[in-house]
């Protein structure tokens, strides 16, 4: 394992030399030196730039390019450096990369095996078989994917309109696969919402509640309504939008008290029926006609890369490599395709997801060889156009 | 001013003595000497006594009784000694009685002045007009109302039983007028039990309900369910029976978690249609029916003096000293009543409550006369049966 990964490492050399660098969110330095490493011998221009200031910056990023002949498409390939912290308990240390099991059966331990450094070595170890004259490749990699993300993958992207590098397609590497590699893409998120819900009323002594205003009352009457809602049934490629209440709070120490305030608040995961901002007002309604009021914090849209030549590709890419047809899913949290979605048609595909944030995460090597050449076979086909 | 009253003391004076005593919850010693010599000069035999262990003890109670002839009608003052803290922003210093205004309008003032030394200073004035051959006069004075009051009067009342000094009726000082002396007297009260909810669920990610069980969302449908109940629309002599929420709280910090916990608290002031029991049962079934369980304290049960002889007694001697008809309430909180109104009927009168627990407690120089022949009247009618 070196800091210059040599063009001739395995996918496993690669992954554990960036597994090697500690890279909790946000991710500077090291990392990015060795991944700039892995590129630069492979003909990538590679461009690092510091994007934000506190509390949700400073954060490094890193876009490389190899450009094909004049007119050819190009083909991004996204992620990020930045990893979970990693917790305690480990079997080995989570910044030192350990392969263990039998031979043939290796696991890849450490923090990032899966959610993405693993994901970032198969990428490169794809573009090392693909000749520079086939088309233009790109990364676009963040050290800040898991924490505020303000200023990571949307820094990257204003970089690369104003270089005018805009991708036909785009690869997010996020661990998307579940019981075996390949068995699930996704090809859309959906959106996230949580609104802060406050009600206030006239505080009093219970034996008197005609003098007092009961704020709590109205709470409830709020979420019952709130629950109450059917935002959707679902669509062809969403699950139904859902809406939970994840806190109520009124800290009233006094049993004799009607208190003079209450608050809630809700997270709604939503699909494309939907937008953030419809949804919050639709709540702000239902919380003011409860004499409440609604702030919204809107954490990404719902999104969908209509299944068609890009999701067959990589679906086609996948069967052959592994056998497992992929389910084209829309389910899970968000990750930074939420922002690349503006950029180009997005998909996202990687790593079994088992082990992600956990302790002890890992990584079969052998999977690492098939992303490898999955993403060799899709960049190939994306090309070809 | 001085310790041992002299039998021609003004009721001012005898009050001024008493609140002279500090005596917040619990009171002991100095106050209890206080009223002692001012009561064993007019023939009563005095019981002082302590009762319970910490945490809601030891409680330092009075019995006084001064027997009248074999067969004679036997009438109960009662009333406490303790006083709420003072708090803070006194014009003059709470123990340390003054009076202040001009002549024939003096305002007394002191912790206690209303709640209820005061009132325990026109009892004793009361009984220095009224021969011992009248008949049974007794009082029934505790050091812990304004507490936990689980060593009090209940104390007394088993003291009382054991000696088979039981009264044909009882009459508790509290201040129960509001605007003029003699506006109202107390017939019952509502009972009062609280009771904590709680429901468990199973946490999880918000992305992921169908693998959590929101414990909120049960939270909100039984307390929509609670705030729903009619319990009842009042009766002749009640108001309605009442249902506050008057805590709601899970502690839940992360937006994208679904909780696993979350608990409520709820207060019933009611009537004597129900017992603290049967609304915690009642409770109980509709916590169970959403996941959740109940834990009920019950602080009192209801109970009404059925208006009569008694209340019209005490009516006319109100009426024929302040030309006021006083209003036959059962509203506010509770009282020791609560415990009296099983040793014999039980209601309550007293001085104006606007100061009462609040900062300048005082209590007009006027009223404590007109208090005191009011409590004279009454105990001669309920002396001649």
């Amino acid at each position: 394992m070196s800091q210059t990964a040599p063009l001739a490492a395995t996918v496993a050399d690669l992954a554990e030399a960036l597994i090697a660098c500690p890279s909790v969110t946000p991710a500077t330095g090291m990392v990015f030196d060795c991944l700039e490493n892995q590129l630069a011998p492979l003909g990538f221009e590679v461009t690092r730039f510091i994007a934000g200031e506190a509390p949700d910056g400073p954060v490094e990023n890193l876009f490389a390019i190899r450009r094909g002949p004049e007119g050819s498409r190009h083909f991004a390939f996204a992620g990020h450096l930045d990893v979970v912290p990693p917790g305690e308990g480990w079997t080995s240390a989570p910044f030192l990369p350990e392969r263990r099991g039998p031979e043939g059966q290796e696991l890849l331990y450490g923090r990032g095996a899966v959610d993405m450094k693993g994901s970032i070595a198969a990428m490169v170890a794809a573009v090392t078989h693909i000749p520079p004259e086939t088309g233009t490749v790109s990364f676009i990699i963040t050290g800040d994917e898991e924490g505020p993300a303000r200023f990571g993958t949307l820094a990257l992207i204003d970089l690369m309109r104003e270089k005018g590098e805009i991708p036909d397609l785009c690869l997010v590497g996020e661990p998307t696969s579940v019981n075996r590699l390949g068995d699930m893409m996704k090809v859309g998120r959906r959106g996230s919402v949580n609104i802060w819900l406050e009600v206030e009323g006239v505080q009093g002594h219970v034996a008197y509640p005609h003098l007092a205003d009961n704020p709590i009352t109205k709470l409830v009457a709020m979420l019952a309504e709130l629950d109450a809602i059917v935002l959707d049934e679902g669509t062809d490629w969403f699950q139904a939008s859902n809406l939970e209440v994840t806190d109520v709070s009124c800290g009233n120490p006094a049993t004799n008290v009607i208190p003079a305030k209450a608050s809630a608040r809700i997270s709604i995961r939503f699909n494309d029926l939907h937008t953030g901002e419809g949804l919050a007002a639709r709540v702000a309604e239902i919380a003011q006609r409860h004499g409440g009021t609604a702030r919204p914090v809107i954490s990404g849209e719902a999104f969908l890369t209509q299944p068609g030549a890009f999701s067959a590709m990589l679906a086609e890419a996948i069967r052959a490599e592994t056998g497992v047809e992929p389910e084209l899913s829309t389910s899970g949290g968000t990750s930074d395709a939420r922002f690349l979605k503006d950029l180009s048609p997005v998909i996202e595909f990687g790593l079994c997801n088992a082990t992600m944030h956990k302790r002890d995460e890992a990584v079969a090597v052998a999977d690492l060889e098939a992303l490898a050449r999955i993403y060799e076979q899709v960049t190939l086909a994306a090309l070809a156009g």
